[in-house]
């Protein structure tokens, strides 16, 4: 042995090891290699109906167990925007059209992470958003105060994106009191907005 | 009113109104405006010696709760960073040294929110990384075997982050057993590493 000594942790995720003898309910067998078995969801191990595995093995289908909200919440401190788009409209009495928006944008190697959030949430959508970038976005006044909002009230960032999130609340009262329908409204949402999203990581 | 009908969550996070009536325990302080109270990490509302509030309410010291595993994981699914350095290194025996790290990079902003990170892990540094922005940073065989791998086996990643961390683990095994002091060895982990930390969503 080489190597410094470590302790056997590392014993416990010897990929080749866990090949082979595969157990459904092995913790370690989310460090296989390649494996797409998402067994730290909590759902038994995928298979079809062509599985030629154990017979007493019951024939599931493949549905990844539900996000837990203490997860949501450290994703979109890491990768989740609160965002106020104001843009010309006009056929808006001021003008302007105000568009409040929460998006998490990732590489569309996990497009089905997003789509797994879109389910948490239970609104938005998952669409493609630049290159090979996908972003699931929820715009709207309804959803974001009935499925946004509370959540993180109830689950609260703990980064400084919370301040943005508040900000993000301060706009939709504003636009549920109607404000964003004046010129005077647009112009204090415009100030707010423009201190948004400032000093962020990237 | 000329705002769209919603339900009453926004009325929940009036900031002005909780400013009226501040309660410790409120679900919805964490919207309040510029807030510095961190009563999501279930701490007593922060106060000094000199609080002229609730003479009944107990001081207490500003120590913010570890934060929970569910929020570590998503975190480090969006921010997180397992990466395998190769340098050249005239000392060493094959001419070049393996150096396993991982890293959460954050804006300076967030600094205390990496401390938390370290805090969480028991070990690891945090320092400036490049212009405003900090990282916690974790190397070392023993610290990556002992503290980093075996939370996220217990906690697997749910992104294909994943794919990296068992890439991760692959060279720390190889580690382990030596194989980073032979010319051969080292190859085979650039090869791994090579494949590392692409098609990431940044």
């Amino acid at each position: 042995m080489n190597g410094p000594k470590v302790n056997q942790t590392l014993a416990l995720v010897k990929l080749d090891h866990m090949r082979e003898t595969p157990r459904t309910a092995d913790l370690y067998s989310s460090a296989q290699a390649g494996s797409k078995n998402q067994t730290d969801m909590g759902t038994i191990r995928r298979e079809g109906p062509g599985c030629t595995g154990n017979p007493q093995r019951l024939y599931v289908q493949d549905l990844p167990a539900k996000l837990d909200a203490g997860w949501v919440t450290g994703f979109v401190d890491g990768e989740g925007c609160f965002h106020i788009g104001i843009n010309k409209h006009a056929e808006m009495r001021c003008g302007y059209q105000v568009l409040p928006e929460f998006t998490v944008v990732q590489h569309e190697r996990d497009v089905e992470l997003l789509q797994r959030i879109r389910d948490f949430f239970s609104c938005g959508v998952v669409r493609t958003n630049h290159g090979d970038r996908w972003a699931y976005r929820v715009r709207g006044l309804k959803d974001l105060a009935n499925h946004i909002v509370p959540f993180f009230v109830m689950h609260p960032l703990k980064s400084e994106k919370r301040v943005d999130f508040e900000d993000f609340c301060r706009v939709l009262r504003m636009m549920e009191a109607g404000d964003h329908l004046t010129v005077e409204g647009v112009s204090r949402i415009r100030d707010i907005a423009a201190r948004m999203n400032r000093g962020r990581s990237r």
